[in-house]
């Protein structure tokens, strides 16, 4: 295992000297000494810039003064004008959550132990909007700033969302020493996401996810701040999401009526939960291709394929000439947006079998009638028109993948368009930036394929801005996502596949490229946060021999 | 998800029906139909030919005719012979373990619901041999016979290892139905193994593995009727084996002296968990390459290596040269001897590095005075023949990596070689047992790496004897092992990556060749193997799309 002496490690054995170590990405914020300079003197000892965030903050002040922090006399507060209001409920839950993971060894209320005054620390926290009701959207603030000093620190956002990635900076900072005392140093952070969408998908359909699987792995996106949970609840193998509208869906395509499906209460949970750590929950319902479960409960839903003039017994796509489609497709997604409130929908679109629809003699005459000829695109692009009438008509935001784009005349009904195809990603975002349109990227970050974990270096070296284009249309690139397909993941594999790998993709959505652009210096500083991963029980593989000083237990 | 009808299926839906299922290697037990014509009217079916146990037994015969088994009125017992004399405490606890395994859904105790006599079924062991203390060898018998009929099932084996093996099976013939039942088939079976070493080597040196990650393999190895646990417990980066003879190789030697060990009671423990389960604990102390951790807290034993004429500050392998290398040797493999009561005991031996030694004067010196000349295979050749007399004086068989037998003139001293290395395992397989020495084959088996586990049919299309030789020499070929090396594993990612690809292996090692040589007849009762593994808390990857009844419930 590389052991290197992190410049944190020096601050805490330093403690009596001076240093302050500074680096920012806006020249104003450097002060005492020039970041060039430092970087050289750093690079010289051989020690890394900044330990102990993932992502790394987008300015890192730190210095060797230290603070202990003592579980009882520790607090979390509201600045004055904000504590007179009422409280909080998802700083109130956030709290008690960060406070836990501060002091793993505290085994809170059976001990009494005295303590002077002077040994209080407290965070107090400050909203410039004070509204904390609600759900994080796509324009969601999710700057703050962070400051500790002797006794206290501030942690100052612009909204609730903020300062919930200001509350997870601060639980990183705390480190412990060899007797179980708790530390932190004096430390200055300013800090707002590089791209301001930070999803993961995950797929219930091809594996059943339980809950438990789905709601610990929102706890380990917070700690890396991915701010999405892209669920692709539906698809071809299983329907597990329990319309109300429709119960037959789940009740015949999913694996199990019973066991197997997400009830409106369960799927509530998800949103609810996810909310308190600021992440956004988009449901994708993947038509017309990817549907075969749908078929099941929804009999006259899929197209009938033919073989030597009759049907043949299989189903392919929705049948885009029936108007029973639409009815069934406008009631299914008035639910959706009713039951999902994130203002983004994902509406799928992508790997459409033309085969079946070119073996059905009906759709043949539907597409002479509607003069398309034999341009089975005009037929797809004639159906995905129609859904994202029905979604904006519904006040939703449409996502695509990327194969809508690529067969789609009318680009501008399109909004945001997600690049997963592989080869050259960026000559796709590229394309879809100038036709004035949002990209999510996908492409590099398909993680549901295993690979010996040192190869997190693959997922951190993307750059998604690396194309030619002007700085409006690099604007149009909102963020990326990490993928985890389930043709092979469920709730065995699923958190040691996605984790510490994911948080590379994490820091390159979050952090300043310029910043973060070496593998070896990320290296200590991830390996240090996937042992704090560990440490609050996330199943995370190791990047290479060596050891956490709290390995996993499993129970 | 592909779906089929397994046999088992049929014979719970045409229970009323009197067909027999009927297949054997020995033609000997056939009987009823000749298993050709069956195997042909069973693949015109689309049927698998025999469903529910995995590794597949050597002879199997099943019916329709199937029993309801009731938790309240099912025991174990010992045939009269037995019974009258002590039980058997190995026996005693396997009961105890597979209740629980028969019966998940039993909440023990609660409910006194009445019974009628007829109801009780009973399963009853007897053994040849009724000696049950001690522990299972290289030549402990294996083979087991169990009969399913109305109301009783007999086990008949010749040893107690052998009866653990014969509950296995029982345990996996017994399904629910749809309404929580528990039945079992009429069912004839002869079994025993085709390979009688049977391993899984974990690393505990490049990641610490928890005791509970180690015991929870023992628990799903004898799921898989393994049988030997090849604890490769030290290596270059670290040494968590608390020696009672040298207690600095593990206070100087492991990532760290109190947390990250194997002590004296956790390496009995380990041994004793194993023997419950009739698993062989095979200790390995790899020398005189792969020892960097040892020279921690011995410190003169490894070489020191020279640059420019002074030493360098680094060191090499072991130092061969010096006396006190094999008073300590002989120190630490008598220690090692008495702990663990395997006959077999791994020198390791592989990848030595000459570099160092090259590097050193007073090697060359040694050497110049031995009449080695330059041939640093012979300085190891030197060194291994002086730890192999070692640990024969210990009456211990030396197994050691493939290495050793490529660069050993003395084949004679050496007894069971490791193959190891990629590429055309097989012939060197066919050199080794040419020289007359006995074969444990790993190569096709390295699970380290990672990969989708529906390439687990790399795994199952293995066929060790596939190589030009006469009986006798294939009768050399003792077995084979799975490795999962540790760069990449530790307790998150163990299991997921261990299971169900190894089973894979196990089958192959287990099973005949011939019953067992189509990857499309064995997937769905893997899949359904794979299925019991959850069901039993073991983290079994999935193989393809597609759902168990019961997921895998992270906690």
């Amino acid at each position: 295992m590389r052991l290197c002496i992190s410049l944190a490690q020096l601050a805490r054995k330093g403690e009596k000297s001076n240093m302050n170590v500074v680096c920012s990405v806006n020249p104003g914020h450097c002060t005492l000494i020039s970041c060039n300079f430092l970087l050289l003197i750093i690079l010289q000892l051989g020690l890394h810039t900044v330990e102990g965030v993932w992502p790394l903050p987008q300015t890192f002040i730190t210095s060797p003064e230290r603070y202990q922090l003592k579980p009882q006399s520790f607090s979390f507060g509201y600045r004055r004008h904000l504590a007179a209001q009422h409280h909080c409920s998802v700083l109130d839950a956030a709290f008690k959550r960060y406070f836990s993971i501060l002091f793993p060894d505290y085994a809170s209320g059976n001990d009494t132990i005295r303590f002077s005054e002077n040994e209080i620390f407290t965070l107090t926290i400050s909203l410039d909007h004070h509204y904390c009701e609600g759900y994080p959207n796509q324009d969601s603030s999710e700057r703050y700033k962070l400051n500790v000093s002797a006794g206290q620190a501030s942690l100052n956002a612009e909204t609730v969302w903020g300062a919930l990635k200001g509350l997870e900076t601060f639980s990183q900072l705390v480190y412990q020493d060899d007797f179980g005392s708790y530390y932190i140093n004096k430390t200055n952070i300013e800090d707002f996401p590089q791209f301001q969408y930070r999803g993961i998908l995950l797929d219930t359909s091809r594996h059943y996810l339980p809950m438990q699987t789905i709601l610990k792995t929102l706890d380990a996106m917070a700690y890396s701040k991915f701010n999405v949970f892209h669920w692709h609840i539906v698809d071809d193998p299983a329907f597990p999401y329990q319309s109300r509208t429709f119960p037959d869906l789940s009740n015949k395509g999913a694996f199990h009526p019973m066991t197997h499906i997400y009830t409106q209460s369960d799927v509530r949970r998800v949103i609810s939960y996810a909310r308190m750590r600021g992440i956004r929950v988009l449901p994708e319902f993947d038509s017309p291709g990817h549907t075969k479960s749908w078929g099941k409960g929804q009999p006259d839903l899929l197209t009938p394929c033919y073989k030597g003039g009759t049907p043949s017994g299989t189903f392919g796509p929705v049948n885009p000439t029936s108007p029973s489609t639409y009815q069934f497709m406008a009631s299914l997604f008035k639910e959706v947006a009713s039951v999902f409130p994130d203002t983004y929908i994902h509406l799928g679109g992508d790997e459409v079998d033309f085969y079946c629809w070119r073996s059905n003699p009906y759709i043949r005459a539907f597409m002479h009638r509607m003069g398309f000829g034999v341009d089975f695109n005009k037929l797809e692009t004639f159906y995905i028109e129609k859904i994202v009438n029905i979604t904006s008509a519904l006040r939703k935001t449409s996502i695509v993948w990327q194969d809508v784009f690529d067969y789609y005349e009318q680009h501008k009904s399109l909004s945001v368009v997600e690049v997963w195809k592989q080869g050259c990603y960026l000559c796709e975002v590229r394309k879809v930036v100038k036709a004035g349109l949002r990209v999510i990227l996908a492409s590099p970050w398909y993680l549901d394929q295993p690979g010996p974990t040192h190869n997190w270096a693959r997922y951190y070296n993307v750059w998604p801005l690396a194309f030619k284009g002007t700085e409006k249309q690099k604007r149009l690139v909102i963020g990326g996502e990490v993928c985890l397909w389930g043709e092979y993941v469920d709730a065995t594999n699923l958190s040691p596949r996605l984790w510490p790998r994911a948080s590379a993709a994490a820091e390159r959505l979050w952090s300043n490229e310029r910043q973060t652009s070496s593998v070896d210096k990320a290296f200590p500083r991830l390996q240090e946060f996937r042992c704090k991963l560990l440490r609050r029980g996330i199943q995370a593989e190791p990047l290479d021999v060596g050891h956490c000083k709290h390995e996993y237990q499993s129970v």
